[in-house]
């Protein structure tokens, strides 16, 4: 039986505001280049008022993997928490309007936190760094998981950031529970190696017993298997999860399981913003996947997609990505 | 004595909400390509719920001259009315951080109405039709006008579509009396030929009482003069203001005044989004002017600072407008 959504994400519903900097920013005010940091929003105020103009676009690491699967054509649905508030109503507008289901029961005016937001300050050599408020993203519990939802998944995708806070690492376990008991699959990514230092021996758990697939890029692979050699992450990799997708950066991806591996080249582009690459990845690779094709052209996928996103300013896709698929011979 | 601000822009405070469509989007949902038009909250909550996934830039056609201006290195501030909610602080930050002051008191949370958005629909050919949801912007009040800051204001630069409304109305002839006790100058635009049909009257009232610079396109000019000969048009301008800045699209702009008139060439780049072209080119413009340039400079920095803009998605420079310029040798 055909389930009624090929992938179902699970993470952090944020709106990015994306400014550009020069890397001297970065040093004056204390924001670490390349990486994602956890902000309050005393920090988020007080950086936002030393930014320059920026943009707003819906953002969170799984939604934008959906909003990519989504923009495929995929049947797709996100769980994440947002507010009752602007800032919330534009991240469900833009999860909808790309055809995504989103049905998360927002946070009340009430609540003192407000829709969370990640400050993506893009330096010119395309790098981001991410200072992440959470706001009520944090609050995503057990009760926010519709477990019929979840049984309707042929996927759930979810993402590494989210561990932070044991409400969530509840809502992932009634999750997977309810999407293992359907004959459902459980994808996670790792989000960054700083996320896995956080939460290593939760990953590992998660993926000894219930993990399919597991997505990261080389850093936090070898973070999470504690070791400065690739080859030594993957065989890991191989040994303990049915399928990883490791992505090496320009060097394109790596998709490891059952003893076969294969290798697909990253797509050559102008680097403009690197934001959304490993979600966007995970996109084309899940569209690949669920729609039947071999593990090579999932990978391919997955670099064309990321291509696409890191080629402008934002972590959604802007082009047709159907059109660039069927222009490289992929669908 | 030099003033504190070489332009003080008064107009609607909105955010833009910029989304690609194909044209058949616009026929079936009742959109006029190509012009603005007012809509209610209803409509605004509709239409947005059919619209695709969209990005959020700050805009407003007079905030976005002075961010072009502030840009530029120019002394500006800003009058306009956001509420205080979260897209008017995204509408306050933009502006403060490319250097503007912005002081109007925004409008407290329990106003009906919310900070002001404008829907943007962008066509492949890279025309632009805007459906705006005015929100708290209508009501812009004499009391929001600084009688101190209009003083220090070489220049006031006056929005056509804050026309709607006798109170706005109040609070331009506010500003425009306390400019011109202080000796400095008048400038208004036009905004677009429909606002023209509703105030032509208004219009034509103001320019020959106060304004001391015209900043139109050929149809705004056309239709104010009511005729369908651009010369003609230019002939009645040159007559009635001391100076016109009329831009004719892929052609460029004239600037007329006092029996000179001058033709800048339009800067040739791939349109990809005509948002805020007349915007940039009064930025450029009035940059020339305040700096003490001859207007054929003056006028072909509108016109490059106008090609910048429509370059990409959303009204509001992206790239060093000053590099731009410098580049081009008019630094």
């Amino acid at each position: 039986m055909t389930k009624a959504y090929q992938v179902v994400g699970i993470g952090n519903a944020l709106v990015d505001v994306i400014s550009h900097v020069e890397d001297e920013f970065l040093a004056a005010n204390g924001v670490e280049k390349g990486i994602m940091t956890l902000i309050d929003k005393e920090r988020a105020v007080e950086l936002y008022g030393r930014m320059g103009p920026a943009r707003e676009v819906s953002g969170g690491s799984a939604a934008n993997t959906i909003a990519g699967l989504a923009a495929l054509g995929a049947r797709t649905a996100y769980v994440g928490k947002v507010k009752d508030d602007q800032l919330g109503s534009i991240f469900a507008h833009d999860l909808r309007a790309q055809g995504a289901r989103y049905a998360t029961p927002p946070a009340p005016p009430s609540h003192w936190h407000e829709t969370g937001r990640c400050m993506v300050l893009v330096s010119p050599d395309g790098e981001r760094s991410m200072s992440t408020y959470l706001g009520v993203s944090e609050f995503l519990a057990p009760e926010d998981i519709d477990a019929a939802e979840m049984a309707a998944a042929e996927w759930i995708f979810l993402e590494g950031y989210r561990y932070d806070g044991p409400d969530s690492i509840a809502a992932f376990e009634t999750a997977v529970r309810a999407t293992k008991r359907a004959g459902g699959k459980v994808a996670i990514t790792l989000s960054d190696p700083f996320c896995v230092e956080r939460h290593r021996d939760e990953f590992l758990r998660m993926i000894a017993a219930d993990v399919d697939l597991l997505v990261a890029n080389e850093h936090e692979l070898m973070s999470l298997y504690r070791t400065s050699d690739l080859e030594t992450a993957m065989a890991r990799a191989e040994a303990e999860v049915p399928l990883t997708a490791c992505t090496v950066g320009p060097k394109g991806a790596h998709v490891i399981g059952g003893g076969e591996r294969v290798h697909a080249p990253a797509t050559r582009v102008e680097v403009v913003d690197v934001t959304g690459a490993g979600d966007l990845f995970a996109a084309g690779f899940l569209h690949g996947l669920t729609s039947g094709r071999d593990r090579l052209t999932a990978a391919r996928m997955g670099c064309l997609a990321a291509g696409e996103v890191i080629s402008h300013v934002g972590a959604r896709p802007e082009a047709d990505l159907r059109t660039l698929f069927a222009e490289a011979g992929l669908l």
